[in-house]
């Protein structure tokens, strides 16, 4: 665990401290656009297999950073992962992403939920998190993560993905003691969730609201926001866990950005729909930011990808504090020697922004 | 065609001149919600069936305004009747959103597209409209919309919805000559049947840019803003459409309303990811602003509705230049009577805010 790191870049921007160029890694790097990926899935037979087999998720967590230079490793699993271990039957039905069996949609069951066991039903996490740790040897950072109580309580109550998650807004509206109650506890189990990967050797920590950009100013610093700024603080209580950097990602939150930084995090992910020049003005020096190439140039030509990148690199400007990343995960359909023409422009074009 | 309105209210906020109370209309208000109208719907055989024809089209317009004290009429059609009359082939398959049998995909595709004949093809949408107008009998305003051209391409390129129609974001950085061909045939065309709308009678006119919001801010500018900022252009050209007040709606665009007030249009549309407060700041008393209650809140008790429609009202403030609206459609499985919680809640609160 004591290793030293070859490479502390994505730490050292998470600090906002000077780098010799802008780090990199991409949400979903380790994907389905890699037929090494395709393999290793193929062999444990489906989604879960994969990520529920601390092996497997080790071999294909460390399967991009043998392609690209990219300056961090994310540990391979499901945002999924805490109501599944609370017991609601979690599954991803072929090409229809995920469903739970038992929905929470009463006080009955919101009363039944329970903090996991992190040494029980999500053992397999945290063997996946010592595993990778080690192989990892110290090249670059592993991340640690999970969905926001926001963004799990979308799923838990809708039981499976939706285009508006309107069940959960309604059970906030009709029944805010019930949601916050749900909420509440979803917090509890995501900061112990936190709190282990970091033991267990994770080095930052990325916290992904997908779906906190449904809601409007109000109601996100109520329901997603307050609970990530109460994670955030379970994290700094814990010895262990107050030395990681951690990341906030509410995709379609630009307009909350300002009220984001001041939860207490480290960093802000920031999607491609605002300009990286407005999202440093909104963030006033609090924080670092992530991001936020849009997805879809990845599917372009390596000359749109250099120039796009350039631009992203240019909108951030040449400040400390800027880990460059997709504004989301990146796509199937990618052809991986893009990524490599991307990983190798933000390090060339991030060392001339710096004059070095 | 000069018989006067009953109820000027929305053209006059659209004017940003004083009004008795706040104007309300909501998008899809003839929809899946009323009854009647999956009664006219099932009389129509199908979605298309129902669109196509002028009476059915007028019939499931006038319905909402039986029900509700609604301050505007909108047009029954679909956003995709243009690249329908393009020749492209539209349907709507079982639950699954449009499909256009033959996308465009290559030089040749948009070689063969052209304005189509406003008389012709698209001669149903200007009877319906005709139709509409006669009677509503001066009740109230009536809408005329049309798709955006990055909307519609979006759409005719990708041959379908998605999540992130990168097929015609593939287009614009791959070939983008290509795509702004495409769009300016596009743009064209829109223009034209916005210009046929107000002469067969719209007295206001919508145009929604739908993905509008998948675009960082450069490539909205010069993609989608830019065609819109054409389409203005060319109805404040034509005698009687310049005298049309034009709405914008860029769904999710919450970062580009300050560059979309620049247009020449009257008013923006405003989803509930940013508040009513902040979106006057950006536009600066340039534009006349609609929206933006969640739509998910029509899901919830009375009471709430109330205290939400309130709250946006607050947001918006004792100005002129507020018309009341959802921040997107209403969704099928709201009961109808919360509608009238709505309409007569923003028409009583909206006297209360004006001291009036």
């Amino acid at each position: 665990m004591t290793d030293a790191l070859k490479n502390d870049r994505f730490l050292r921007a998470l600090r906002r401290e000077p780098t010799d160029t802008t780090p990199i890694w991409v949400m979903r790097q380790a994907g389905r656009y890699l037929p090494e990926y395709r393999a290793t899935r193929e062999r444990a037979g489906s989604f879960m297999g994969l990520a529920q087999n601390p092996e497997y998720a080790c071999e294909v967590t460390l399967q991009p950073l043998e392609r690209f230079e990219l300056d961090a490793a994310i540990l391979f699993s499901d945002i999924l992962t805490i109501p599944d271990a609370m017991g609601l039957g979690l599954s991803f039905a072929h090409g229809e992403g995920p469903q739970f069996a038992h929905p929470v949609r009463n006080a009955a069951d919101v009363a039944k939920l329970a903090v996991p066991d992190m040494d029980g039903e999500l053992r397999y996490v945290m063997d996946a998190v010592r595993l990778i740790r080690r192989e990892l040897r110290g090249r670059v950072p592993l991340i640690g993560f999970s969905g926001s109580p926001w963004t799990l309580a979308c799923y838990m109550v809708e039981g499976a993905g939706s285009r508006d998650f309107a069940t959960l807004k309604a059970m906030c509206w009709n029944e805010p003691k019930l949601a916050h109650q749900l909420l509440d506890t979803l917090a509890q189990s995501v900061a112990t969730y936190l709190i282990a990967q970091a033991a267990a050797g994770a080095q930052a920590l990325m916290i992904f609201d997908t779906w906190g950009g449904l809601l409007g100013p109000a109601p996100f610093r109520e329901f997603s926001l307050r609970y990530m700024a109460q994670i955030v603080a379970a994290l700094k209580a814990d010895a262990t866990a107050r030395e990681l950097p951690v990341i906030l990602f509410s995709k379609g939150a630009g307009a909350h950005l300002a009220d984001m930084a001041g939860s207490g995090c480290a960093a802000l992910g920031v999607d491609w729909t605002i300009d990286l020049a407005d999202a440093r003005r909104a963030v006033a020096g609090k924080v670092a930011l992530q991001g936020n190439l849009d997805p879809a140039v990845m599917r372009a030509s390596p000359e749109v990808i250099r120039r796009e990148a350039r631009a992203v690199l240019d909108s951030y400007g040449n400040h400390p504090g800027h880990v460059f990343n997709l504004g989301h995960g990146i796509t199937p359909e990618v052809d991986p020697d893009n990524l490599k023409v991307l990983v190798d422009e933000v390090h060339a074009y991030g060392c001339i922004l710096r004059g070095s």
